[in-house]
């Protein structure tokens, strides 16, 4: 699955009800995501860190969307050999 | 570009040093950019929001990847017509 689809298919789901709450309302439910994936994380939990990576994924390609940012454009500098900013 | 290259993308350039800092001292830098988007969502610049969406999600993918966790498989359950625990 691409980037673009899999921000398409949380598009279709969720973006009208995102768009609507907007983002800043948005932001804290992305946020309270993070914040299970770090439970998971220092619990060190395999299953739960799947099912959370997988949650914090979906909320921060509904944040890309009601923002009109495109995922899969945004990480095209990645390709370069040295991306500054990383590290 | 599918989930799976871009997450191997990183995997190449950061995970070994990634995973020489290990999950806790890397989580710190991904929340250092969901940081810096949060100021870029806040300010509402366009340009910023999307360097730092780009940024957050490349950060992830390297905690994902220190954490063994794959996230094209992770987000598998967003095809279902009911996912749970999604809003």
């Amino acid at each position: 699955m691409t980037i673009k689809e899999f921000q398409q298919l949380i598009s279709q789901k969720y973006e009208k009800r995102d768009r609507q709450r907007g983002t800043p309302a948005t932001f804290l439910w992305f946020i309270e995501e993070i914040g299970e994936l770090a439970t998971a994380l220092a619990r060190d939990d395999q299953n739960n860190k799947i099912e959370e990576f997988g949650d914090v994924f979906a909320w921060l390609c509904t944040l890309a969307n009601i923002n009109d940012v495109d995922l899969e454009q945004a990480v095209q500098k990645y390709h370069g050999p040295n991306h500054l900013g990383y590290k």
